[in-house]
This record gives structure tokens, C-alpha cells and sequence, in this order.
């Protein structure tokens, strides 16, 4: 039932951009006790002052004790961290979310808790490339996957409630199991952001002996290397908890590099042509 | 003088998105003799109707003999071809500048001219992914920096004329030799684009075991591979006319990749963790 929905308590863990926009949407969409856990009491002032919770503190064992639903929206190695330690903090039948980027790692630290706690891993796939609450924005999750990794003990109830939450922002859900996940976003974003920074990385080091690079860089050039802007912290724990998919995805994308230098250096025009023509009827249809 | 420089007859080769963006902004700069030629005659009544040409011819020969002005605005290939043709069709004192985006091998076929013939590389560091009259716009290259590269006979005069034109469409002038020209925008313009295209290339190879991938690329994807939705014709022209550069930019960015290969497999958090902040950092200066 939505009406219980919005009447239920929901603390924010990490009040970025992703854990922001969330208590943003949901305030919005008139769940009135939304509550908020920062590092920094400007961080809950300003949550507050905006309106996107009801209430704030920097203590995780306060913020999640009266929750029905917690959602831990800070990098990945603090989620897992912070999981470890909501045992003994929440009430029974409490449901942990979380809104992690890789999602094997944190679903195993959610088997780790005791049984009468609810769990689900859940990655909403949208972002941008600034990150903090300033950046935050109540229609970030609007028409945008959202997607669900249920545990052995997410219970039929626990499901429902994150339908209703993603209904309630707009989202899309999709359910996958953790693993298949990871390799999925391997392709689709870890690879992309470290592409990005290996072309500024080039550009830089090419840009010793030419500085005028950074002058010539055009509109193509910032479209490719946006990701590279991303927040570094967040990314780290991304790519450390999903080592073995993102490395197998580097070697996929620089084989693909290859085939393209090989036919380049010898001058095959149709193998050229064909990988080209591959890559742009495929982006196409996106 | 730029009232001299609105009279000039100026004919434009090829009416796709480059031509036609220059087309427009001269004619509604008050420029009243901007003539075409093109491969369709639809294209020709198209760009007349627009009213960024005053006539339009499907004969090269007929359309550049009564210019001042000849821009080329075709594929690399297909420039340095017309050039061939250009010193017998054009009367002595024309100016023949190209938009095309390599450089080296154009100037060559430049100097190959008739003396009489004035010549001059040009590059707009501008442009879309998607290309055709359709995309034209006269604002394409307000604000871009638009590359000049001259010749032994190049003279002042003609320099000018080319201030004058960059002036009149918004842009602002760069002198560049071809060598250096060619090396930066492999750099800044062909690696982003085989990058884009390896991406996508790896991710259809890996959507045939999970096609589940094409669903869960967000934004960030997006972003990173546009540039693989390029004309192919035209970057195919351009990367066979750059190769070497291009191929010491490929081995440049795979090494910066296996460098961040190198240090998540090790889980050497410190270098991984340098190599992105230093590419954050340089992306944020863009």
C-alpha cells in the first residue's frame, strides 16, 4: 500500500548526490519522515534548510534505530563498513538497502547480518559526474534503471517496498543477481570511466611536449573524457570491489584497439571500415 | 577590408554539415555571392531554398571558375583529389582553402598547385556527430578555435581573407604547421573516436552472451562512445591520412590503460588512486 509507504520512517545514509536526490524525491513525493546521516552537521543543516529531510544527525546508530528502511548511499567500501555494523543498531524487520555501484561485495556483507534484519542490494543506474549535495536533484532517478539484487532472505513484503520507493521516484526496477551485475556494469561504466581517464592521461603526457593540446580540445574530446571528472574516493572503491570484471573489460576494450591499430597500420581499409561501420550502427541504436 | 571580403564570390565544395554551417553563417552574414557545388541536385535546391547558397552547380569546374574563394568541404580524400582537378578549372589568384581534418597530405597536394593558385589548410576544431545538410548551422562555429595552416605561398593578402572569413562566422584564428597540427588532433580528436568505437565494439562482443547490456547503459556510456556515431566515410579519410600519429596515440592510450590495469590488479590503491586523481584534475582545467 503506497499510504504506508510514505508513512514510513526512511533514513538516508551519506548525503551526496545520489543519497540527496533520493531524500529529495521522496520528500517531495510526500513521505514525510525521511530522515538523513552525514559526516558533517552543514550537511544536515543544508539537507534540512532544503527540505529534503525531515530531520538529520552525524550518528549512524541514532539515524537508523527508529527506521523502517535504511539506505546507505555512501561509496562502496563504507557501505560494506557500515553494513558490519547495523546488526546491532536496527530494530527487527528493519529493511537495509543500499545504493552501491558494485554489487557482489555488498551483497555478501548483507548475508553476513543477522536473520531478523531485512536485506537487498540495489544500484539505481544514473549519476553524474560532480558529485555532493549542491549536485542534487529530485529527478535524478526519474525513467532511469533501477536495479534490485534480492538475498536468500529478502523476503515477497521487502520486495514490494522497494517497488513502492522506486515507483515513488520515478525509476525503473530490474532485478539481477549480484554477479551478473557487476559484469554488466564492467562494460557499461566501470570501462568507460577508466577509458576516459587513460585519454586524459595520454593527453597529459603527450601535453609535455605540446601544451597547445589542451587548447585544440574540442566538444569530442569533452564528451569522451567527461567520466574522468568523476569523484575519485567512490570510484576507487567501485573498481576495488569489482576487480576481476573491470580487468577482464580492459583487456576486451584494448583487444578492440588493437584490431582497429592492426588495420590501420596495414592498411586495411575494409577490415577498417567494418569495425567502424560495427561501432557506429551499434551506437545508433542506443 | 571587410566589405570588400562580402562581394568575393566564395563557392563551397560540398554542402554536408561543414560546408552547409559555412554557407549559412556567411550568407546571413551578408556575404551575397556564396556559391555550391554538391553531389545531389536536392542537395543544391535544399541549400538554395535554405538561403545559404545564392546558386548551386553538380560540376566542380563550373562552380569554382568565376570564385575568389574555393572551400573544400568533402571527405580528406575526396580534398585532396579535388585539388588535383582545381588547378586547370580555377582562374589565377583564387584562393582554395579545405575544412578537412587532417593536414599533412593536403598541404602536400596544396603545393602541388600552380603557382598562380593562392592555397591555404584550413581545420574548424568543430563539428557534430551527425553529419548532412540537415545538421547545418549557421552558429557551428561561433566561439571554436579554427585552425590555419600556410603554405610557402601563402601570402598576406591571402592570410587575411582567411581572418576576414574566420572573423565573419565567429571564430577564432590558430596558425599551426601540418606536422604539429596532425600529431594534436590525434591526440584531442582521433584517439577519443577509436576509443569510442573499441568501447562499443567491446560491448557488442560481450552483449552476445549477455544483451542484457544495451538495457543498463546510462548516460555515462553514452557519453563516452558519441563520437563513435561519426560519419565513417569521413573518419575513415581522416585516420588513413593521419596513421602514423594516430597509431603512436593508440599505443600511447593502451599503455596509460594497462597502467591502471597494472595497478588494480596489484591493488596498489595508492598509484591507482594518482593515476585518477591526476586525470580528475586535468579534466576539471578543460
Amino acid at each position: 500500500m503506497p499510504s504506508a509507504f510514505v508513512d514510513s520512517t526512511i533514513c538516508i545514509v551519506g548525503l551526496g548526490l545520489m543519497g540527496g536526490s533520493l531524500a529529495a524525491a521522496l520528500s517531495q513525493s510526500g513521505c514525510r519522515h525521511v530522515t538523513g546521516v552525514a559526516r558533517r552537521e552543514e550537511t544536515v543543516q543544508r539537507a534540512q534548510a532544503l527540505g529534503y529531510i525531515a530531520s538529520g544527525t552525524l550518528d549512524l546508530a541514532e539515524g537508523v534505530k527508529q527506521a523502517d528502511l535504511v539506505i546507505l548511499a555512501t561509496p562502496v567500501r563504507q557501505i560494506i563498513e557500515q553494513i558490519a555494523q547495523l546488526g546491532t543498531m536496527c530494530r527487527p524487520g528493519t529493511l537495509i538497502m543500499d545504493l552501491g555501484s558494485s554489487k557482489q561485495q555488498v551483497c555478501s556483507a548483507l548475508d553476513r547480518l543477522p536473520p531478523q534484519i531485512q536485506a537487498i542490494g540495489g544500484h539505481p543506474m544514473c549519476g553524474k559526474s560532480r558529485s555532493g549535495l549542491e549536485e542534487a536533484d529530485p529527478e535524478l532517478y526519474r525513467n532511469h534503471v533501477f536495479v534490485l539484487c534480492p538475498l536468500e532472505r529478502t523476503t515477497r513484503t521487502s520486495l514490494e517496498r522497494c517497488f513502492e520507493l522506486i515507483d515513488v521516484i520515478g525509476a525503473r526496477p530490474l532485478l539481477l543477481d549480484a554477479a551478473r551485475h557487476d559484469r554488466l556494469v564492467a562494460v557499461t561504466s566501470h570501462m568507460p570511466y577508466l577509458a576516459a581517464a587513460g585519454l586524459v592521461n595520454a593527453a597529459d603526457e603527450f601535453g609535455r611536449s605540446d601544451a597547445l593540446v589542451w587548447e585544440v580540445a574540442a566538444s569530442g574530446f569533452r564528451d569522451t573524457t567527461r567520466l574522468a571528472e568523476s569523484d575519485v574516493t567512490m570510484m576507487l572503491d567501485i573498481l576495488l570491489t569489482n576487480r576481476q570484471a573491470v580487468l577482464e573489460e580492459i583487456s576486451r576494450t584494448t583487444s578492440q584497439l588493437d584490431l582497429l591499430a592492426h588495420a590501420l597500420a596495414s592498411d586495411d581499409q575494409q577490415a577498417l571500415a567494418a569495425l567502424l561501420t560495427k561501432a557506429r550502427n551499434r551506437r545508433k541504436e542506443l
